[in-house]
């Protein structure tokens, strides 16, 4: 590892993870990593003492972060967790987004997303992996395991929705994107994210069909509106395999209506943002209505998470019968512990990436998921200059996570990495989430709602010696609405490393599985009984 | 200590704190340990399997508990928690009473209070002292450090309010308790809280000049309702030197109306709910106007938590002109790491807290508020018979309760003990509560309803290698309204267990301090710098 400015290698480790993810930022100079609202530290200010906390910080010490601002160290003991944070949580009746609001102008506050706030963020990949982990679990349930031979439509190349295209060909599929903003298309094209575009839905379907034909996957942009473009493939008799939609339907101001430019959009938005509404409300449910005529004629049709359901709805659209992919595709990979789990090179050297990628393939045959991706994201995914650090993310379940950083950690004591590794999972896991509108909508016990889960997902993660453990509620408009819990364990080579990282991960994913078996989850009772672990049925 | 049925005495400890909190219980059938609602275990399902596992638990595992139903246990480490609990925890927009009451009703949730959920409760012992406390926080700030001579005049002899007579006895004063059911009157006076009662008011007053002219401590009931007592006062022109309250004004539904019997009262409920909340309203009108009164002629008056100001408010009286007692009396000791702290003997003998008991008088000749209440403690309060534990209440500072700790855990290594003794603060404390409306209402920086500071408060607790971690939220009608966190930490004697006590009770005071101190409070900053803790201020 380069040099260290820290007491000791997992100190050091979690200041390159905060360092990684301020690399990440969005706009760094308000500190904001992403979704024009999640921060890493509440100000600068925050951030220089955190610095300055991290480095004065030794191994039987805590150091205690509120909403981004580092308040104390505490003496804890050499299992403690290093950091622990806790981020935007209120108390329920104050938990909304008025209220948030007011406390950050006051400076009192910051919202943390899923991986800002506690330093998780690894940039694009995160997305591009959650997008093909969605397009392999439809490929897995209707298609035999591969999108090969199967067209893709959606619409949205935006800072998520970009991940689309090479999401969908990593998966084998042809995907055919609709943009309605020419810039963010030349966009993905110069990141390689997407292959080649046109304005013309005759040459996109041309372009489509001569590699459906050779079952050999594609990324087309397609320049235009999903209110227009959806109606007109559909006019045609067309009907895609696949069907979802990444436009920001979650707030109507940023929708194009059908007819205009995304220029013309934002002038009426700041002249007349009631009628931009009512507009992009009738086209979304124009859209909408054309998801359901291709689900109907028998398309695999899936809402991604930005409530455009609910929208088309709002207008008179029987538009919940479309089902969420969170509940559809990402719960029955909960309910066996599989989630996002991410390993960081401390070093900054790929090799370190490479080592552990290596790790994985041979130790996990049967994983259908990190066996899958892994080969692939070597291929696809460019690892960030410095200080940005190389990491992986690759969807481990219950058991095979313990079991990696275990190997993980004896393979840096033998020195076959340059440094540390930082294993991190997603507050968007098993265990790690409450949102009664995503990740836990329709429980089958009627649990949406119940935290607790998170909660105990952290304590038991701080009990277990992680080293950074944060507990984080909705800021913003998600105020009131969520409530997540995300931990890091560092393998620095020591004895007492394999211990605490074996300990950390399997309560992780264990309460997690356990979480989904009590909820009435068959498969995650079952993948409990496997674990081995004490469960009071 | 008796036969041990656990794997060891801390994991025997822990049964035996929750055997002792069921042996409280108002309900016990129901396991209702107090305030109508809060619950030790789930139901008796649960109840039995916690006690399992609680036998089979290893000391390096944890026991995770989902609103009092046991989950699992987890491989943690010799220095993780044994029990983790979050309860009745709900997403901020359904945080409701009504969301909670269905969910309870399904049997996935219990509303745990401050101390039953998480085994704390030690009886009346709690409700004495907390009450004594406010009158010896109200003595020390009005007059000079002693109630002697001063006349103390409240309603309300309930539950919570029955301490009321013995606490202002304690504290020197004389009280004269207004309580509309004799039957609350002769439980009283049989339980030796209260000295004598009559239903004359020229009775009343005559004993209280008696006892006033000496200078002597007295108790005296006045069967009566508040609304017209209080008035009749008033009209002799008696001015009291302190006014509070603690009829059941939370619900109106049982405030008796002036005129009525409590009989009465039932019947109008049963027959006309809404007829009888618009007379109690009337009549808690009537009963707030004459605080007021009393308050511009230079009495002391507060409200102890029962939202009479805000009934009143409801129908018009200027009710907030009266001051609350969390604000106002008890938060300046928060700022100092002053709360409420207890100590239990596992071995059930009182012989093990007269021990502690010893070691607290000397070594904390300074603490006025341990060293005041102890003696008094040892003199009026009244152990449990078994399977009840005996405890000890006594508010120690920061700094002082780790000392406390180790010095206890020193006398059961060197077998001055019988037993262990458990250490377990209420969530009523300077880090443990977020409760907008109480605890943490009017914070100088507007930061009342941000609920990171008992998040992680639990969090360092759990770190730290505490016993027993619990993150509590409210239920039934505190549902949305409050966040808090409590803690046990047991003195078995070990040597291990010297600096995790140390640790943990260092951190949950420390962390505490540093909330009020980040809130604007130079008392809490004085206590952080003085505590030789790092903080960022
Ligand atoms: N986990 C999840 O639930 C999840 C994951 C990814 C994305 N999402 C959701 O997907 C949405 C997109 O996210 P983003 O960060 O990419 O948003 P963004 O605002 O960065 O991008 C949206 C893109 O859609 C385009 N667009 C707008 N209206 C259009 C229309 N009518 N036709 C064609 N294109 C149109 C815009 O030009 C823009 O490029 C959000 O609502 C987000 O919440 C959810
Ligand atoms: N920490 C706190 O904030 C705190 C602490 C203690 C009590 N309290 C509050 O104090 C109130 C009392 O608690 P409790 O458990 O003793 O309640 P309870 O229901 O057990 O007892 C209330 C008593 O008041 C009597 N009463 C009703 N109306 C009356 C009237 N008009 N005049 C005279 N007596 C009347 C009843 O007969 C009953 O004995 C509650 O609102 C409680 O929340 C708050």
């Amino acid at each position: 590892m380069r040099a260290v400015r820290c007491r000791g290698p997992r100190q050091e480790t979690l200041l390159r993870m905060l360092e990684n993810t301020l690399h990440h930022a969005e706009r760094p100079d308000d500190l904001i990593i992403y979704a024009g609202l999640a921060k890493a530290a509440r100000n600068h200010d925050a951030l220089s003492t955190t610095i300055r906390a991290l480095r004065e910080l030794d191994e039987d010490q805590t150091l205690v972060i509120q909403s981004g601002k580092p308040i104390g160290i505490f003496p804890s003991g050499p299992s403690a967790p290093l950091v622990l944070m806790a981020t935007s949580n209120l108390i329920g009746r104050w938990a909304t987004a008025e209220h948030f609001y007011e406390l950050e102008r006051r400076g009192l506050i910051m919202w943390g997303g899923y991986t800002a706030g506690d330093w998780q963020y690894i940039g694009s990949q995160g997305i591009l992996q959650g997008t093909y982990q969605t397009l392999s679990a439809v490929a897995d349930e209707h298609f035999g395991g591969s999108l090969a031979g199967r067209l893709v439509v959606t619409a949205g190349l935006g800072g998520m929705g970009g991940a689309q295209p090479l999401a969908a060909y990593m998966a084998g599929g042809v995907a055919i994107c609709v943009e309605a903003d020419p810039g963010r298309i030349a966009r993905r094209i110069e990141s390689g994210y997407l292959e080649r575009a046109t304005e013309s839905l005759n040459e996109a379907l041309a372009w489509a069909d001569e590699r459906l034909a050779g079952k050999a996957p594609a990324s087309i942009g397609l320049l235009g509106n999903a209110a227009e473009a959806l109606p007109a493939m559909r006019a045609r008799g067309l009907v895609p395999d696949v069907v979802t939609d990444q436009t920001p339907a979650h707030d109507m101001r940023y929708y194009v209506p059908a007819g205009m430019t995304p220029g013309e959009a934002a002038e009426l938005r700041a002249s007349d943002p009631d009628e931009l509404v009512r507009r992009a409300l009738d086209s979304a449910a124009e859209h909408v209505r054309c998801m359901l005529d291709w689900q109907d004629a028998g398309a695999v049709v899936f809402e991604y998470g930005n409530n455009i359901r609910a929208q088309a709805a709002s207008v008179g659209v029987d538009a919940f019968r479309i089902p969420i992919f969170m509940e559809r595709y990402i719960r029955p990979l909960f309910c066996r512990g599989l989630g996002p789990f991410r390993w960081v090179a401390a070093s900054g050297d790929p090799a370190d990436i490479d080592v552990v990628d290596d790790i994985v393939t041979r130790e996990f045959p049967d994983n259908p998921l990190a066996g899958r991706w892994v080969p692939l994201a070597r291929k696809y995914v460019r690892q960030p200059e410095a200080p940005g650090l190389p990491a992986r993310i690759g969807w481990l379940a219950h058991g095979e996570r313990a079991r990696l950083a275990v190997l993980v950690n004896e393979a840096v004591r033998r020195g076959d990495l340059r440094g540390p590794v930082a294993f991190t999972r997603d507050h968007l896991d098993a265990g790690g989430v409450s949102q009664p509108l995503r990740e836990t909508e329709n429980m089958p016990d009627g649990s949406d709602a119940i935290s607790d889960w998170p909660l105990l997902n952290a304590l038991l993660n701080a009990g277990s010696g992680a080293d950074l453990v944060a507990i984080h509620a909705g800021g913003g408009g998600y105020a009131g609405y969520m409530q997540s819990a995300g931990v890091t364990a560092i393998a620095d080579g020591a004895t007492a490393s394999t211990g605490r990282l074996s300990a950390v991960l399997t309560g992780d994913t264990g309460i997690g599985i356990m979480r989904y078996a009590d909820a009435g989850y068959d498969t995650a009772a079952d993948a409990v009984r496997r674990s081995g672990l004490r469960w009071f049925e």
